[in-house]
């Protein structure tokens, strides 16, 4: 029988109407005559809420009892959606990271999957039951709960998909499908069937919030088919999947960006890069200067690291100036390599005054950083100019 | 190294300044070079919570979703506790009661201990860490997830106690001790150092919410020292032992009773009373009819279950009066079989036009039912004439 992996993310099961809806879509879906696997979040609000209960308790929360906090989220959601399936006559089972057997590292807040024993999933499968499971979280070998990081339930159905040997893994989200940017700024922006791995992979990482990166790496090493498809549609969404040749071109911005500048010696670049967490920021080095663009929330917890790292001690000097930037990433058929496409970009957007203060060529795509008050109107003209055409 | 079993109910973890102060007690005691385990409840409130999550999605929801929705009350405390004892320098680990090794049958919703595998919270102990523990849950052989029901925080603590062998169960909760009657009814009422087993058990199955009778049972059966104290002062409390001679003499009562009178065949009531949920209604017979006393919050579910079991179908008259009683339950030395202290009990009740319903010598105890309008000025009359004396 085909298996399908589901996974819900925080919004789409936000309210106990959205967990029957979606307890009624998987009713319908189970008729089919498939093996389905459910991975949920928490509830949306959840995890922020517990976080800011082990805040008033902690500004820098022991993380083996953070993750132990954290992981009750999940198994919420996932009781409730069992329990709703009851309801509709579905013999469902949920099950937590460690009860699914998804076996992890022992990094606290940002582990990673070393192995999945499914044996009790794959039994419940056999059964006819319809499984659910916690996304975010595991178990270390030392028998302590983990979770995975950001975007750690889309990294969870990717990584049952891979080692229940699945057809397909359907990321369902609140938004129905890959856009050429964000329909929320560029109207005419348009949707996408198919995406290959690798631009769906730079737009995750240059800001498209659709799939997690991480999710999307795991997917590409191991050829697992994902689509992205709306959890208030049920409708066909995008495809990600291997494509020799995409004609996909899309954009993805990440917007309250904030410069560090960094002054020291070059040499001491690369021991300070490894130092702080690098998930936090992407960076430059302009004229022997270190320069990390992050996004405005993780600001105070990269000066902190940036601070404490023994490498730096005494070395650096830090500037922070007072602005806010934005980022504007194209992916799209030989976008990075065609200096004729650069050039006619510049050219639009500096007659438009638009300062571009950074260029940079990824292989599959290009970035610009450019000032916050600029981004709408910088991807209302990229998009118009070089994408709808 | 003495070892102590500490249990904090909902209330005294119902907000993050109490968890706080539970943790700052916690350091004090830490210091004395004592052991401890520290077994917690939900939240207050988040229990309910959680229930009316479930309810709305389905009025009788699956029983071992239900565990799996409930536990996650528990684990958030634990892990809040946790962080705050970290935050003050204690060296503390929480455990799930499934991590605990607390080993129950498959009854979900009111599953019972069969054995407590304490190995990783001994380990923990041996590393002079303070281990916090989920209480009110277990898990079964089948690995699932249950819970124990009413009361299971204070049966998870004195379990606990039991296979930890643990010198003392601190029982924390919101009174300061056992009381001779509610201070909150009976102003004048007077708190004990020692009570007995017996004298315990029995005032709290007769509604002294002070501790759970299964927790008592357990205590009893295996002689675990059990002190009742307050999370907000921490002074000495009320020791539960053995006795030989008690010279407690106390009330206990219940309020907001229904009498459900069932006429049928004598010979059906063995069968009928097997049959329905024992836990939620004590009964008398009487001019060969069955009458169930129970709490008003139970009337619906108990009435259910008489009508659906199989024993009763179309056999029984089911009536239901509209009056709202009491109980009023008293032990003490050679209460229950002192003719004399009946007879003027009965008197003093009598010339102060209060009617009793029924009256029932249970041993260790007398207790009385009486309409729920008379329960405050009979409980005053009762405590004034034989308990302060």
């Amino acid at each position: 029988m085909q298996l399908i992996v589901k996974k819900f993310g925080g919004t789409s099961v936000a309210t106990i109407d959205r967990i029957k809806a979606i307890a009624n879509h998987l009713a319908k879906e189970k008729q089919k005559d498939l093996s389905i696997v459910v991975v949920v979040s928490a509830m949306a609000k959840t995890t922020d809420q517990l976080i800011s209960l082990a805040k008033e308790i902690s500004p820098k929360p022991h993380a083996r009892e953070l993750d132990m906090l954290l992981t009750a989220g999940e198994r919420i959601t996932m009781s409730l959606l069992s329990l709703a399936l009851h309801e509709l006559g579905v013999q469902s089972i949920s099950f937590t990271g460690s009860q699914s057997g998804i076996i992890t590292d022992t990094i606290h807040g940002n582990a990673r999957i070393q192995t999945v024993n499914a044996f009790r999933i794959k039994e419940e499968l056999e059964k006819g039951k319809l499984v659910i499971v916690a996304g975010f979280q595991g178990v270390s070998l030392e028998k302590e709960i983990t979770t995975l990081g950001r975007g750690g339930s889309d990294t969870s159905a990717v990584a049952l998909s891979c080692y229940l040997n699945a057809s397909k893994c359907e990321i369902y989200t609140d938004v129905d499908a890959v856009y050429s940017a964000d329909p929320r700024i560029v109207k005419t922006a348009v949707s996408y069937k198919h995406i290959s791995y690798e631009q769906m992979l730079y737009l995750a990482y240059q800001g498209s919030g659709v799939l997690q990166s991480r999710a999307v790496e795991f997917a590409y090493k191991y050829h697992i088919a994902v689509e992205v498809k709306s959890s208030f549609t049920f409708k066909e969404g995008t495809m990600v999947e291997n494509m020799e040749c995409s004609k996909v071109k899309a954009i993805a911005h990440k917007d309250n960006l904030r410069i560090i500048e960094i002054k020291c010696l070059e040499e001491d670049f690369s021991t300070l890069l490894k130092s702080i967490k690098t998930e936090l920021f992407t960076y430059f080095i302009y004229q022997s200067n270190l320069f990390l663009i992050v996004e405005d929330k993780y600001l105070e917890a990269l000066q902190a690291d940036i601070i404490n790292s023994k490498e730096m001690q005494g070395k650096s000097e830090i500037l922070l100036d007072g602005k806010s930037y934005a980022s504007i990433a194209i992916t799209g058929f030989r976008v990075a390599y065609d200096n004729d496409f650069i050039t006619s970009l510049l050219d639009v957007l500096s007659s438009h005054s638009i300062t571009v203060y950074h260029l940079n060529n990824d292989g599959i795509g290009l970035s610009l950083l450019l000032g916050h008050h600029n981004l709408n109107e910088a991807i209302n003209l990229i998009h118009n100019r070089f994408i709808e055409v």
